[in-house]
Formats: C-alpha cells, structure tokens, sequence
C-alpha cells in the first residue's frame, strides 16, 4: 500500500487530538487496522502482538510496536516505541498516554479485540470508544481520498463491462469468479470479495459462489471489490441475466429496485439522516409489496474499511455530511426463487450525492 | 470449509461448559473468528454486525446473528437467535447468557473487537477473558485436529520441495511468491502468507516480498502457509541459497541455526513451561554470539488460528501438554545483511515433540 505524504498523517493526528480536547477525553488508543492507516499510513499488522497508536490530549503520539515490525515504520511527529517479548506492551501502551491518561476516559480503537482490550482496561481508569473523537474525522474524506476512491471505483467499472461476456449458460459460478478475480487484480492490488450469485443462489445476500451452473435466462448478482492505492476499496453490485427466456415478475421487480436506487441516490443530502435515506429505499420497495424480500441495510460507508459509517440503517440517527463516501445498494431477495441488488458507491457534495461508478444499471 | 460431524462440535461445547462451570465463570461471549468455528465450525464473518455464541454456565448455548447470515448455519444444540437493523444485537446477545450472567463473571472471545466489547460491558456486570476457560481446550488437539494440521504440514512440505527450482538469479521476490502461491493452491484451500525474504531482506523477519532481484549466492528465507479443511493452516519455514559463492559467516551461522532448533525440538516435553522451551534454542544461538541477532519468540501455537497459545516466548509460565501443536522456528538476522531462519510444526506426544514438517533442514 503506498501512503500518502506525512504532513497528511500529521494533520489527521492533529485533527483527532483537536477532537478529543472538545470532548474531553484524556487520549486515545489506535490499534492495527484501518484507522491506524488512516492516521499513520501504516498497515502493520501484528496479529495478537500489540501494536497500538497511543495519542494524549496534551498532544503526544507514540506508536507502541513490536520491535521487530519497527523498522519500516516512520510516521512524522510519531515517536516509535518498540517492545520486545518479555516487555509488558500493554503497560507500555498506558504509559505512553501520559499521566493524563490517569485522570479521564481514554478511547479505543475499534479494531482492539478483547485480549488487548480488557489488558488495557486494568491500567486505565476509564474507557470509552475512540470513535467518539475520531469518527467525524474518519468519515469525512479529503480529496486526496475521494480521488483513491474514485479511482477504485472506475477500476471495478471496467471489471463489471466485462462480466456479460463471463456469463454464459453451462459455466459455473466458480469459473466465472475466477475470471473476475483476474480482471480485479489487473486494476487493483488485491481481490477483496467475489460474489457470484446465480439463480436461487442469488437470494441469499451473502452468498460467495459456488459449483451451481448458469443455465439460459438466470438471473446473476455480481458483487465485487478490491484495493487500491493506500487501501481504499471499491464496492460495487450489478445484476445480470443470461440470455434466455426472465420470469417476468423478475423483470417487474427488478424496475422497482431500479427506481428505488434512483431516488435513494436523489434524496442522498448533507444534514440527513442515514436512517431517513435508508427510508427512501424501503418505501418505494415496500410500496411495490417487497418490503419483506429487503432484508439488509440500504448501505454502508467506505474508505479504508469495507464497511464503516455511516451506515445506512433504519433508525440511524448518524447525520450524513458533505464527503462522506458511502453505498446505497437496495436489493430484493425472493427465496427459492432469485435474488437482486443495485449498488453504487455514491460521495456527498454540498448539492447532493455524486455516484462514482458509473456502470450501466440497467438489466443487461 | 469443511465442518466436522455435529457431534464434534456439541462436545467441544460441553467441554467449554464443564470449564466455565470449573472456574466459576457466569458464561462467555465468543464472537466471529477461530474461537468461534472450533465450537460451532462456522466461519461467518459479520465485520461490524455482532455475531457471538452465547454459553451459560447452566448449559444453555445461543448463536446471535445478523437474520441475513443466518441461512447456512445449523449448529446441532445450539438456538439461532437472529438479529435484523435496528435489534440491538448487544442486549439479546445479554439476554441470550439467561439471568446467571448477571450473576458472575462473562468472558469474551479474543476476536471480539472494542466496539463489541464496551457495549457488552454496558449490559454485564462483569467480563473477563474467555480464554480463561477456552484455552485448556482450545489448545490441545484431538486426533481429527492433528490429521488436519498432519495433511496441511504434508501439503506445505510439497511446496518446499519445489522451491529450490524457484530460485533462479535474476528473478524477483515477487515471481517467485506467485509461483509459490499457485502451489500452494494445489494442495490448500487458501494462500495465508508468503514471504520471500532474499539477501538483506531476510534480515526482517515480518519482510513479505519485493520487486529485488535474485542473485548468485543469496540466501533466502521462504516462509509460507496455507489453510486446509475445516480451517486449519500450515506454517513452515526453510533457508536457501541461490547457486553461487556463500558469505563464510552464513554458512557457519546457519550451522547453529539448524542445531538451536534441533535441541529444541528435543528438549520439548509434556509438563515444561513455554518459556523454558524458549530458552533452549534461544542459549544455544547466544552462546555463538547471536543472541541480540534472535529477535523474536521461538515458536507459536497453530491450528484454527495461525497464532494462538501456547506461545513459546520467554517468561511464559504457560504449560506445554500432550495434544498441543506449534511452531519451532528460531532465526539469526545479520541487519543490511541476511536472515535465516528453520520452522517446522510439532505436535507434543508423551514421549516429546514430533515434526509434522519433514521437508530437509540443510542448506540448499
């Protein structure tokens, strides 16, 4: 993953640290995963091994790393503090916050897991979720990062222009996963997911692939992404159908997700809640008798995760802003039978969503 | 992946049960990962949507899970409680423990990450690691375990054995990785890691691979793994030399290597502490001047997890017992030089330590 410039990862810090003085929180603690890389371009990864970004309100950041996976870390203004076996890395970690760590809520990283997290919790007072301080900063992408967004974006479009010509009758869903996975790679750095969901297979959302052969006019859901850059990801749903005669409730429904799609995209607003845009969705589904056949989320954010805020969930309360990247994918999933989703990733401007694939959405 | 029989499972279960009972524990939270598919042997992974098995120390066992996944999963004894947007997946994950939880002490799977974590925390009096209860079991192998682990050792020897024909001067780290990789495929299900650590770079034990060029007389470290049937993985490391005129010092040092190693494979035994096994192979590569050139543990536990207890790390009063299975792998790294380093997975019988790993040692 190539990182950007450091003055990037420095003014990220400073943001965050701006953030956990408004809310009064005495620091934070960032372990291995993408909101490391987000604050310091580093993707280390350590397994159970503690590697966390200790940052105080008073302004001090120090990255508490094994020694051994020290060496090609160098982030500007973040003083490596590498541990050995032996070493108690999560005292370490504590004293690396400071004294002020003692005397107010320190917040967690999302991705610390339990071992690293209630070793921390015996040597910090009090412990809240980092994502307090640092969730408006992470949610709200830069140019920099829209620009990587956009380019994966693009890369998984010319990837879904060629999926018609994969889906012919008597391939399996395997084979034709394997070619996608080829074509993912030669505009990416890595495959994240490939799902292939033909036929019935297809109304399961979180089917991957499987042996099942493609026959004349299946129905095909073709969900895939991969990363990019400093680790961006693309994301991106279309639904097929092999040349054949549609079960013509299928073309009928398939209208009404269109539309549903359509206006989410539309609605999409700075000042909205996400639970508000997941609505517009539902409704129009709904309306049409499939309110049942919607069974997730209308979306989710994106950046360095897969899946981060916002979420665009019923109920949600999370208000959407200019620069949030996030997807709106309403699908509609009729067991036994068939299943399919439109999904585009879509980034807010002050005048509303602007989609960054640009696929075709209509059935092909 | 490939589950075993449901009556595995519900026995691995009872046996965790009968564990929590033992150490007083209310019951435990265990969320998506390996902890999660050795008890239930499914792999769902749900990122930020909660997915926890629920065990009460009364016996009762509850699968919490987003509605969408919980299609394919079918868990002989074990609730489905499935959850949709706007559940609080958290609270009926609570719940799910029945009224004892409120009792005594819970303990959470080491996969659950921080935001799970604190909101678990909001509902339970108390919380601990699950661990606690969970390693004793989760660490010692049963037979069908040590077939698995047997086959994957088999299958990653395989690849060594055609590594040497790899390694050509003039090719890069990366050309060799993604033959590597293809062979690995033919024997795994999945790619877990490859790294290709030529010349300097194998002075970095955490190098992965590179676009540096192969050249007479390079040493290499290739240390690559697999996953294999239920979710099992492989982990075996060698040291080669590209043809050519050998660094006097190399070859001297890797004698040491490859007899710290040796010792220390028959030093383990049933009843010794993981730190003591540590200090086997760590001794001999002091003794020869290389102590600060050893800069990592000597070995990890392996199975559902490619890290997992026992970790044979100084100060590790964990005991080893018969049925534990994991790596002895001590390496010597000269910085702005080379690497070496002998890996091989032994499981621990009554009579001592015996290598699933039977790819040749020497120098090659």
């Amino acid at each position: 993953m190539k990182a950007f410039a450091p003055e990037v990862y420095r003014d990220r810090i400073r943001r965050v640290v701006d953030e956990l003085r408004r809310q009064r929180m005495a620091g934070a603690v960032i372990g291995a995963g993408p909101e490391l890389a987000y604050l310091t371009g580093s993707w280390v990864s350590s397994h159970e091994r503690l590697t966390a970004l200790c940052l105080s309100a008073e302004g001090a950041a120090r990255l508490v790393v094994p020694a051994t996976d020290a060496g090609g870390i160098d982030v500007a203004g973040v003083e490596i503090v590498g541990w050995r076996d032996g070493d108690d890395a999560h005292a370490m970690a504590a004293s690396a916050l400071g004294e002020g760590a003692q005397r107010g809520p320190v917040g967690l990283g999302s991705s610390l897991t339990a071992d690293h997290v209630l070793r921390l919790q015996e040597l910090l007072p009090e412990t809240t979720l980092a994502a307090r301080a640092l969730a408006g900063v992470f949610a709200v992408k830069d140019a920099l990062e829209i620009e990587q967004i956009g380019a994966a974006a693009d890369a998984i479009d010319a990837v879904h222009a060629r999926v018609p010509g994969l889906l012919r009758p008597g391939r399996t869903e395997e084979e034709v996963a394997l070619d996608i996975e080829r074509l993912i790679l030669s505009g990416h750095d890595a495959v994240d997911f490939v799902i292939v969901g033909s036929g019935p297979n297809g109304a399961n959302p979180h089917h991957s692939r499987s042996g099942r052969v493609l026959r004349e006019g299946d129905p095909v859901v073709v969900d895939i992404g991969g990363s990019f850059g400093a680790g961006y990801h693309s994301d991106c749903t279309r639904t097929y159908q092999v040349a054949g005669p549609a079960d013509p409730e299928f073309t009928q429904a398939y209208a009404v997700l269109q539309r549903a799609q359509q206006a989410a995209v539309e609605a999409a607003a700075p000042g909205m809640t996400a639970g508000a845009l997941d609505a517009v969705a539902r409704r129009i589904i709904a309306e049409a008798g499939y309110g049942d056949y919607f069974t997730h989320r209308t979306g989710h954010g994106l950046g360095l995760s897969l899946h981060e805020e916002p979420f665009i969930v019923a109920g949600s309360d999370v208000e959407l802003r200019e620069g949030m990247v996030f997807s709106i994918e309403p699908g509609i999933y009729l067991p036994e039978r068939w299943g399919m989703r439109i999904e585009d990733i879509v980034v807010l401007e002050g005048s509303g969503a602007r989609r960054l694939n640009r696929a075709p959405r209509g059935l092909r």
